[in-house]
């Protein structure tokens, strides 16, 4: 546990005051939709025609999708692709079968956006799956095959999943002083019960407008139990804000919500996750966005996003007693070790709220909180970790 | 792939039809909410406070949670608990810790009812562990010493979880022609947009009420993807009724209101789940209860439940191809068998299915119908199947 002397507000910055709300870096919005990359698709599909009927070897180009070609962006504070693309063409022993499937998920994807449906990577593999005729080899075998050629067509269409009419598994609700339209039907976030809105996975501002609101700013937190105490207190209604959760790892429909909310709101986004080096991460992924998915960070990644807590130095500030800390595994060490290695945590303060927790040897998670009472964490920790402006950026 | 001859209705049972909607066996319910448990709580309470006083042993009656005290009651269809209890005593160092364990989840449990707030069994675990002041033993160690205690205060108290005040990890969503007031906000579920309400885990009736509704029935599917396809083509529109997904094995909250809605509003249940031995056992869940949680059988499980789809007959009627299927593996084949000795699935016509799955050798996904067409299960297959009544009882 940390000394009584760490107990000086280590992790305050008085200077966050003065940042806009949203990012300094205006990102360029391009207003797209699902009717414009099927317009893509169709110049794609006309391209490869177009190789076949002047007898040349039919391809694609697909942006390189690898470490090698991601790297962070300082002045934007995101994780961004490079330039790197390759061509894939039919006429290539190593390439024809993959050829193939991206002609057939491109198909698929402008099927979906023809009939004006939504489906999900796993429904598309089944639909794109079939024996060719006079062989014994599937299209597919298993969705583990379809998956990357969505992200390829993804990076190629430069869009998002969501506008090739694709879903993932839907995770997160959210509710608040808000009333959006969702799919025509009139919504208030704030009369929304116990259960609060399921929020999907397509959140693209042609199926969620969002129509009124009195929020000041959004509270992302990481697990849904917690989510549920905030909810019940109606934290929400006290503080003016929305709170949502994604499950743990925020899916993309939250992710990009909370990106709309605070691009098009002007909502500031603060994070709370267990104090573990699961938690840093999670909150970097909405911050700068992931390596795997670089390609989405600027319409999804959000760089002024504040990482509330827990801190390291919660436990010694909130005297949380030492029973309800977990010992860090040997795991968690090389991982927090990572995570302070990631160019985006250089500043000083990261470096020394990681530092901490390696430090003392432990990690805190958000219902340890309970151990002082079950609404400590609404109606004291989190009221006083914004009032005195403890978050990190 | 079955023969074409398999193409007659093997699964129809043309008697369904003059099976009431809601259950044969009328199960007395007797009206309970979170004061009475809290009342319960007291009395065991004074019981132990009682014998100190005399001085005698202190301890609490438990009802054995064991496969021993479990079995199947072929009369009301469900996994009932037997009589067995064993009597938990302070001055027995083999019970010593859980006695202690227990009155300290009790009072845990007493608290969140008087102050009206419910959290989760992560947090109270939390909340109940400590380190024994001059010891280094602390009250509780991991979540999985309090979770048994959990369960062991239920059935000691004849109380659901939820009405101790506790609550698991929501998951799962529904929509459907139905107004409900949740916590004291009306919500009307045919316009909940493309999310869905989130269901909470606490569906107790003085938090969620039945206020009007045209629904006939209700379907449950396993996966939120494919729910979300029903969602989408408005399934629960034109076939008026609940479409309502759990995440894969539904959660208690799930379970619990389709109960409701059965037992209070006589809608019978359909299950629709994937065709392997998973989606049986998730069926046999709904329907009879868990052998893990017998002590609930009686306020969750639904033993008029159908079996909808997806049947292992249905890959020849529907014309799917043997592309999209995918091979048991040996772990499916024994979990199948393990399925097929459940006392509850003697019947012939579950025989017959569970011997068409291990003949054909395949299992096959939901998401494999969209091999036909992306809305091929909305419009065609479900539709046929209700029309024909190809369920199993």
């Amino acid at each position: 546990m940390a000394k009584k002397t760490t107990k000086k507000k280590t992790t305050k910055k008085p200077t966050a005051k003065s940042q806009p709300a949203a990012s300094k870096k205006k990102i360029v919005r391009k207003k797209r939709n699902a009717a414009d990359t099927g317009a893509r698709l169709v110049d794609m599909a006309n391209s490869v025609a177009d190789q076949i009927s002047r007898e040349m070897d039919p391809g694609v180009h697909i942006p390189t999708r690898a470490l090698s070609n991601v790297n962070f962006d300082k002045k934007s504070g995101l994780i961004v692709m490079g330039s790197n693309a390759q061509r894939r063409s039919f006429f290539n022993v190593g390439m024809a079968k993959k050829f193939m499937q991206t002609t057939l998920v491109a198909a698929g994807c402008k099927q979906l956006i023809d009939q004006k449906k939504t489906t999900s990577i796993r429904d598309l593999f089944y639909h794109t799956k079939h024996t060719i005729p006079g062989t014994k080899e599937n299209t597919f075998d298993e969705q583990s095959e379809s998956d990357p050629i969505i992200e390829d067509l993804e990076v190629a269409m430069a869009s998002l999943r969501e506008e090739l009419g694709l879903f993932a598994e839907p995770k997160g609700a959210m509710v608040g002083p808000m009333v959006i339209e969702d799919n025509g039907d009139t919504i208030d976030l704030s009369k929304m019960g116990s259960g609060g809105w399921a929020i999907p996975s397509i959140v693209e501002d042609h199926i969620i407008k969002f129509k009124r609101g009195g929020a000041k700013f959004v509270l992302l937190i990481e697990k849904g139990a917690v989510w549920r105490r905030f909810s019940e207190d109606r934290f929400w209604e006290k503080h003016k804000c929305m709170i949502i959760h994604g499950g743990g790892q925020p899916p993309r429909g939250v992710r990009r919500l909370m990106w709309r909310m605070h691009q098009e709101l002007k909502l500031p986004v603060y994070v709370l996750v267990d104090n573990d080096p699961w938690g840093y991460y999670i909150y970097s992924v909405v911050k700068q966005g992931s390596i795997n998915l670089a390609f989405e960070s600027q319409r999804m990644a959000i760089p002024a996003a504040r990482f509330i807590g827990m801190s390291a130095y919660d436990a010694a500030k909130f005297d949380i007693p030492k029973a309800v800390s977990i010992n860090l595994t040997e795991q968690d060490k090389r991982r927090a070790k990572e995570v302070a290695a990631y160019p985006w945590f250089a500043s000083k303060p990261w470096q020394r709220e990681i530092r901490q927790m390696l430090k003392l040897g432990v990690k805190l998670e958000l219902e340890a909180l309970s151990n002082k009472d079950f609404s400590f964490i609404t109606e004291q920790y989190l009221p006083q970790k914004l009032k005195d402006k403890q978050w990190l950026d």
